[in-house]
């Protein structure tokens, strides 16, 4: 058995079902060994940040680690912007970066570049393989790290001659830690401060926003007054009937310092205290108020539901019935506004659709008018890297199940990363992705404002996406996705309405 | 004056009169100085490997260094695998990556990453301003290096605050070091190595494969019946008529290691000993002879042109005619061939066309038969990191004063980067793009074969680039550029007429 296959079976064994791949020269004998060897899907993306994000996609729908297939440091380079997120996600991925043979990275052959240091920063655990022997074990050891609560991104670069070598070993599985139970002395403080004090603010994060754990948050903040709030970019938010109308931490920075500054303790739930996106002159880069105090129920890696239901045994609160979110809103007519079209698509949307959210500017507005949409997973850019969007929805539809995913999606981000529409049509994914085409970089629009400046030509030429405008279903079209063009929200409700009837992708250019 | 004005003012100062873009908030500032002061060309483009890929072109046709304008680590991340490819091409850039400002970094933002740790690998100079008043100096020794021989990649990481701080100070140019000459003692070794041994192989690289340079390096060939070669993948190389018909270096490790197995003495200008670009199993790493000596003429930093003059002063080698490389070919008919295109491609260009060649497997034939072309400048993908053609093809348009660029372009390598369409749009460039529609990795499906197998259905699901096959002509005109399809070389070839004859760029998708 040579490395590859050491590889393949041990990755196999662990639970790794899919692979997203782009692969090179370097990684032959890995698709060789993936071609041998049955029982992994894979799945090909036409450049390689639209195969990190839909590894990214992939877990926060699943919570298992994909494997990605890279090539060499500059196709991990490619990837590293959606690797970012999904770091910023919290998600658990297996790279596996082929790379030049160890005997041949001497020679600093053309293709030769610094894949360690490329990979560090997005890697919570990195290892390259220096021995076929050893690809089993250092895989078995990456998807252990990949699997470590909250979800971790792991490196495995493999050079060449580890692959093709015999001498591979198959690895058992490693044993995945529990994630961690919040501590008993951190219970018991944050039940004395929901007990105590006023204007507490518990800010919820990760796995804090899935459904159980939102029921508990509700009880504790109903016996004591305590406020709920979600972090401003998560990963996944589980919405709709039933569950928390959680409002987000504002985007723009004066927002939502004004938001919080009623805020006197700070509560944690896997959740980070809100500092601004970017810093700006003469505002600070805390969005809480300064004097406010901070309290960690659970760090990112512990368990938040275990911890809010010790909470609330602490507290004991009762148990209460969630919230009345009302009744699902009607469809919008007329021209599009970031409301109108929430409101479409929570009228239309299907039980447990995904919403894969790269709405940046345009969607600012979506959460409130989209709480009393069916039951819905919500998921988010998470580490502002644009080019996000279609391939998280092209990663969560395949991690899915066959719900339908609605990519919610700025045009400026989507050209980023294009290519996922492809693999979203040789897959037939359920993905409809709603495009919407301002034809500007809209958020730095009005960032430039704030600089107190009105844009010159020479500023319209890098803010500005028309001369010419994209042509949204063309390019769909030329990926073997059907499309088409909307102006006002009838028509958008309608495609939708007529794309969620069917199976296969489907793109609507709204332009707005 | 605030950093980022001083930032525009010292860069046009030293020379820099372009600025390929992709900002974002952080980058606000140098926008609106852009915007401000006048004179710098700024050019979008939609994603960052487009960008730096931009300015790689640019340098190679200019010898000037154009600017960056990247947004934080993600955004560099984006364009890292062309700044790869310019590294090794040795072509000067100045990238100017925004980032947190100082005193937010610490807070750990979204979209805060590793912006050193990415920028490493592919800087030859690299500096992260700390305070306004220091960013004029910065840019000033970025210049510098940027332009210092044979040509670096400087990159300068600006936080936000040193953007908008008032305080900032222009610097004067610093001095450009003058490429060093060639060690006397390394002219009287190589002249003595071609007069007394046979079986010579001078090996061209660099600025080696200029017109002049050419012409030094034929006449000692001729003098003392050394051979000569060019490396396999060259930055520029000065070609056609009154140029010489100089072979590359193969790129199958088999091919080359035959090529050159008759070698006894190495002689490298602006070169580097051939090695795989990739490790075989079995196969050596280097393409040359073990038992070959090895000299240096000059090194990638050093004159290679006053060296060959020197050394033919040394060897007292006349005056000789340069060789007659024929007339100039007749274009193809009837089905698409390599060698076919490449002589349809000699016949048709204009005087002084620029090519830019990704044509990866198609193209490895395109050499011998455009050496009767007329004089054009032949421009390659260097680091192997794929998605250079359309960018390279883009830059050199902006920077090739009016002439024509013609993009040899395989389609898997296209997607990569295919948003540099829009930009060609936009700018209205005189760029023709052929696209090489095989509509498969074909490169490694004959690496794949060389593993030892045919590929089953999974290793296809991963090499294969139909189902569905991709829509060239939507492609570009979603982006703006029109376009035809052509399947036969009668029609590559009207197709190409007719785009040199009018402005303006215009794609040929070339079923193969």
């Amino acid at each position: 058995m040579n490395g590859a296959e050491s590889l393949v079976h041990t990755l196999l064994r662990s639970g790794v079902e899919v692979c997203f791949a782009n692969p090179g020269t370097s990684e032959m004998h890995f698709v060789a060994a993936l071609d041998r060897i049955p029982g992994m899907r894979c799945v090909l993306g036409l450049q390689e940040n639209v195969v990190t994000g839909m590894a990214d996609g992939y877990w926060r729908m699943t919570e298992k680690p994909a494997a990605t297939l890279l090539h060499c440091g500059p196709g991990l380079a490619n990837g590293l912007a959606n690797l970012h997120n999904a770091r910023r996600a919290r998600s658990g991925i297996v790279n596996c970066v082929g790379d030049q043979a160890t005997y041949h990275r001497p020679f600093d052959a053309p293709l030769t570049a610094d894949t360690e240091g490329w990979a560090r920063g997005v890697s919570h655990w990195m290892r390259t393989s220096t021995k076929a022997k050893d690809v089993g074990a250092d895989a078995a050891a990456a998807v252990q790290a990949a699997r470590t609560s909250p979800g971790q991104v792991a490196t495995m670069i493999l050079p060449s001659d580890t692959c093709w070598d015999e001498g591979g070993v198959v690895a058992d599985p490693l044993p995945v830690p529990v994630p961690q139970a919040a501590d008993a002395l951190a219970i018991r403080n944050v039940a004395r401060i929901l007990r105590e004090k006023k204007n507490v603010l518990i800010l919820l994060g990760g796995k804090a926003l899935r459904e159980g754990a939102q029921a508990l948050a509700w009880r504790a903040s109903q016996a004591t007054g305590a406020k709920l709030l979600a972090e401003g970019s998560n990963g996944r938010t589980q919405r709709g009937q039933g569950r928390l109308p959680l409002e987000r931490v504002p985007y723009p920075a004066d927002v939502a310092i004004k938001a919080l500054s009623w805020v006197e303790h700070l509560v944690l739930v896997n959740a980070k205290a809100p500092v601004g996106f970017f810093a700006y002159p003469g505002m600070p880069s805390k969005h809480y108020p300064e004097n406010a105090e901070v309290h960690v129920l659970t760090r990112f890696e512990q368990d938040a539901e275990a911890a809010l239901r010790a909470l609330c045994e602490e507290l004991g609160a009762p148990a209460v019935a969630m919230p009345d979110v009302g009744p699902r809103p009607e469809r919008a007519r007329g021209a599009p506004t970031p409301e109108g079209l929430a409101r479409t698509v929570a009228a239309l949307m299907p039980e447990n659709a995904i919403i894969a959210d790269e709405s940046v500017s345009f969607g600012r507005g979506f959460f409130p008018e989209t709480f009393a949409a069916p039951k819905h997973d919500w998921l988010q850019i998470t580490g502002g890297a644009i080019g996000c969007g279609l391939p998280l929805a092209t990663g969560a539809a395949i991690g899915g199940g066959g719900r339908r995913v609605i990519n919610l999606q700025a045009d400026g981000s989507a050209m980023y990363t294009v290519q996922a529409l492809w693999t979203q049509a040789r897959e037939k994914l359920p993905v409809t992705t709603v495009i919407l085409a301002n034809r500007k970089y809209q958020i730095l629009l009005g960032e430039y404002q704030n600089v107190g400046a009105n844009p010159g030509r020479t500023a319209m030429d890098m803010l500005d996406l028309g001369n010419p405008d994209i042509g949204w279903v063309k390019m769909a079209e030329a990926m073997g996705v059907e499309a088409a063009q909307a102006t006002t929200l009838d028509q958008v409700g309608d495609l939708m309405a007529q794309s969620f009837a069917r199976p296969g992708p489907f793109l609507i250019e709204l332009v707005i």
